[in-house]
């Protein structure tokens, strides 16, 4: 690979590393979009050359967004599915089958989560929806597409402001949106009969997702609000992947521009949620009790370039 | 009064309603002042003309703060001592000597409440504290000149962003301070051994203070980690006035400034923590428990310009 060829596949992947708005789901459906870039117009290119551009763009994904297990997913399927292709054609077509299965699955996956949530929506009720995840989005508009009239309240979800997208995308939507910030949660759930949240990776220990998500669980609990994350089967990651997300810490800057000497600023996004603290999953297959969690916690193969590194001690 | 003596008190009390990052032991010191002010050069004037002026001042404060127990007991205690004042001179002195007993009794009670509190700071350990009280800083800064060395960690406390002023305080004096924004309080209490708090106003269903202290308190109880309310008597009041508090909302744009159409913005300045959810209150008495709190919810006279409007059903 050239230097400009490396820079290139940066810049490209740049926009979805930096994006701290979107869900998991989305961030893999814009990365289809990236390893289709690289492909196009690349049939003159030996195939380990095209090869090695689609590995480098999966591990600047994987390791720019650690939390994210769909884009994990997403990155060690292309990668694994490339790995024997003896010709470029033979490999752009492996590739793009790849990603439209992918693509595929992710949509089949949603529409059959918003089908399962919207039992979960009464009639004439406020709900509560938590930062922004495409799959709550998608159920909560299903819902009302389906004529069911229901209120959501959020808050903004702290410091990207991720809560101001998700009222700004319901209220667009026809759904009537309270919103305030995010210390304020505990004067707004007790007039909610539910609680949903997205999720970025689930493991044995539970769900991780924007930080403040535990805030919002433990609140739910002391106010017997059922809480329900949704997520498809493509957030499962082994136990060893969970806690990635506890190095994707982002500068103090953006929490506090100009911090005075003396003052230092915490700035991580994610935050992890035990199953006890969940009323249920809710996936394309049901909603899912903590006991159903281990059979979901399947076994895959891992990428070479993906592999984690062993903790040196 | 004429209208230009109306206008002029106005102004005079609206850096204290509209003031939103200081404690309520901090606003009454400041209305300590107003009331000065209006008395100034007032020899020549009709006893009752002055009385009016200090009435209409102590009128505004108690309503445009209604969550501030101190603020009302000041401007309670000034006006009950000024009723019968039957020369301008007699009641200059009353309303002096009022003033002046209630400013040392503040100051008295917050060194007492400092000393008491100086016990649960732990020596190298990492305490936490929210929103901004004065009763608190001075605490922490009397635990730092004895020589205690801790760490304190806060957050934000949207939307007025008091915790900011918390921070740079206690920087200032050479406290070290670890930051972040209020829904990431769920990462930081695990590694902090205390949680302290001021308060606003406090009856017998519990303390009031800036909103998000309810979630602090769940959040501690879940993690273990004790929860102290730090507040002298001045902060205790009737039950009829303690959720006076809920009519202090503030306008949705200081929330959000352009929310869209369809999404409504909720501003509360307060939330009510119960007693089960403390360890204790930390008062100049010493630290108090659910059980003793009933001896101090002493009755006190109300001044008939102070009186709460019946609720008409």
């Amino acid at each position: 690979m050239s230097n400009s060829e490396t820079e290139w596949i940066s810049e490209l992947v740049k926009p979805i590393i930096e994006d701290l708005q979107s869900g998991a789901a989305e961030l893999a459906l814009r990365a289809i979009a990236v390893f289709q870039t690289i492909m196009a117009n690349k049939a003159d290119q030996a195939p380990d050359e095209v090869r090695k551009q689609l590995q480098h763009a999966g591990k600047l994904l994987v390791a720019g967004q650690p939390a994210m297990a769909p884009l994990f997913h997403l990155c060690n399927k292309v990668l694994i599915s490339i790995d024997d292709a003896k010709t470029t054609p033979e490999l752009i077509d492996k590739c793009q089958k790849t990603l439209d299965d992918y693509e595929k699955m992710l949509c089949d996956s949603v529409a059959k989560i918003a089908d399962a949530a919207f039992e979960l929506i009464e009639p004439g009720s406020l709900v509560f929806a938590y930062s922004f995840s495409s799959t709550v989005v998608s159920a909560l508009l299903n819902a009302r597409s389906k004529g069911r009239y229901f209120r959501v309240a959020c808050t903004e979800a702290r410091p990207s402001m991720e809560g101001r997208k998700l009222a700004t995308v319901l209220a667009a939507g026809g759904i009537e949106v309270i919103h305030t910030f995010d210390n304020a949660m505990g004067l707004i759930l007790p007039n909610c009969t539910a609680a949903f949240m997205g999720c970025d990776c689930i493991a044995r220990p539970g769900v991780v997702n924007k930080v403040g998500s535990w805030m919002l669980a433990v609140a739910c609990r002391e106010l017997k609000v059922p809480l329900y994350a949704l997520a498809g089967s493509e957030k499962f990651v082994g136990d060893e992947r969970l806690f990635e997300f506890e190095s994707h810490d982002r500068p103090g800057e953006e929490v506090w521009e100009e911090a005075p000497k003396g003052v230092r600023i915490l700035n991580s996004q994610f935050d992890l949620v035990p199953f006890d603290l969940l009323n249920g999953l809710v996936t394309e297959s049901g909603v899912l009790k903590e006991a159903d969690v281990e059979q979901h916690l399947h076994k895959y193969d891992v990428h070479e370039a993906l592999k984690l590194e062993p903790v040196a001690f």
